[in-house]
């Protein structure tokens, strides 16, 4: 289902890991990549520590700020997994055992083996709707607007895969790339003249430094195709009167 | 130069290109394990748009609640490059073209190839001190505790050695990190007795998922070393006397 409106989206990425440098995250990149393709825009990322009050002033500022918050992190059976708890404080509740939960991590785990600490990972916010994990799966939930998924990529990326066609997005913000082989300064004029004749579209260059290959990929996005094919036939118009070779797609 | 204090920083990533999934930060745990090394510790990072009134109000916040804030992004030769004009802002100063900054560009430039678009990144805030970029020339700045440094991740880190020696750290946060093979479900009671009996020691547990090499990563982390050593001591005594098999070392 999608609308013409803007929709956005929020990423709140909890882990002293991912903080302290241990851990670079990969979720951002992939949620705002599936995300864009059913036109939700994130609009911001956060990377906070696994600290209880740091994690309910986040979820309560974003969930009003955006349309869809999602979580990544702190959802597993150690004593250091405290989102649940967190989130569930957040919204003015307590966790509870969800017994559909504890029946999915019974018929998971081996007879004997759903001990209590997995027994924890049935601990989820009352009120909320479980999430389907299929990789490992022990749940996330949804409460209010706000989606808590796993940490670990493979296994958040397949929640978020599972979890995408229950969401609303709006006007898809498409891209068009193209790539120059010279310094993005050499360019700026005719790039600010592309942004300012073209309501909407936004024009961004990324320099690329490689041995022998440097250049700039010119990125333009918006929702409106029309107008986007018109700043790209600009663009490529503008370059050409310069005999600047374009390549077409992004380099990085 | 460092004290026994806490010293924290927060890092704000300026750029549309992470937002939107296209590029994957990688700058985050460089700064993090960089700062860390000299006793910064950053709580907080955030991925925020080009668009000018979100940066200032992030600049403004985050300056307030750290002590060093550092962000990437935006200070290049382009229309899209808005970072020096918000974060002057933020301080209610405004960028100006700074003698130094130009000098410095046009000895990095072949003659006649300075031109407009590369003197917009001599423009940084009044009041401002320059940062060194050691790749491309093009300077980086730091007003108040916010330090602009560049997007591209080998200028972004090369700026950061650069200005690292200026900053005055605080405790060293070390880390012991062993790693067992089987989950982290398995050994949850013996990490929380850790915890609990050594204060000050941060416990983390990060499963790892790999075909035929599963297993949990336990991370110990303080600024009291002896507590850390007794705390390894501890862990690996417990996790010995269940006769698990502890690695040394960190596998991710």
């Amino acid at each position: 289902m999608t609308s013409d409106q803007r929709v956005t989206a929020a990423f709140i990425i909890i882990g002293n890991e991912i903080l302290s440098g241990r851990t670079q995250d990969a979720n951002l990149s992939f949620l705002a990549g599936r995300l864009g393709e059913i036109g939700i825009q994130v609009v911001e990322a956060r990377v906070i520590p696994d600290v209880e009050q740091t994690i309910i002033d986040t979820v309560q500022r974003l969930s009003a700020q955006v349309d869809y918050v999602f979580t990544s992190g702190g959802i597993g059976p150690t004593h250091d997994d405290i989102t649940a708890d967190a989130v569930a404080k957040a919204f003015g509740t307590e966790t509870f055992e969800d017994p559909e939960a504890v029946a999915l991590l019974e018929a998971h785990y081996a007879a004997g083996e759903f001990n209590a600490a997995r027994r924890k990972m049935a601990r989820v916010p009352r009120s909320s709707t479980l999430l389907a994990n299929p990789v490992s799966t022990a749940p996330g939930f949804r409460i209010g607007n706000v989606h808590v998924l796993a940490g670990v990529p493979k296994i958040m990326q397949a929640m978020v895969d599972m979890l995408l066609p229950g969401l609303t997005g709006g006007a898809v913000v498409e891209s068009r790339t193209i790539t120059v082989l010279i310094g993005e300064s050499l360019i700026a004029p005719e790039m600010a003249a592309v942004e300012n004749a073209h309501p909407g579209i936004d024009v961004g260059s990324y320099p690329y430094f490689k041995p022998g290959a440097s250049g700039t990929s010119i990125v333009l996005r918006g929702a409106d195709v029309e107008e986007l094919e018109r700043a790209l036939a600009d663009v490529t118009a503008r370059l050409e009167a310069r005999d600047i070779e374009i390549w077409t797609g992004d380099h990085k």
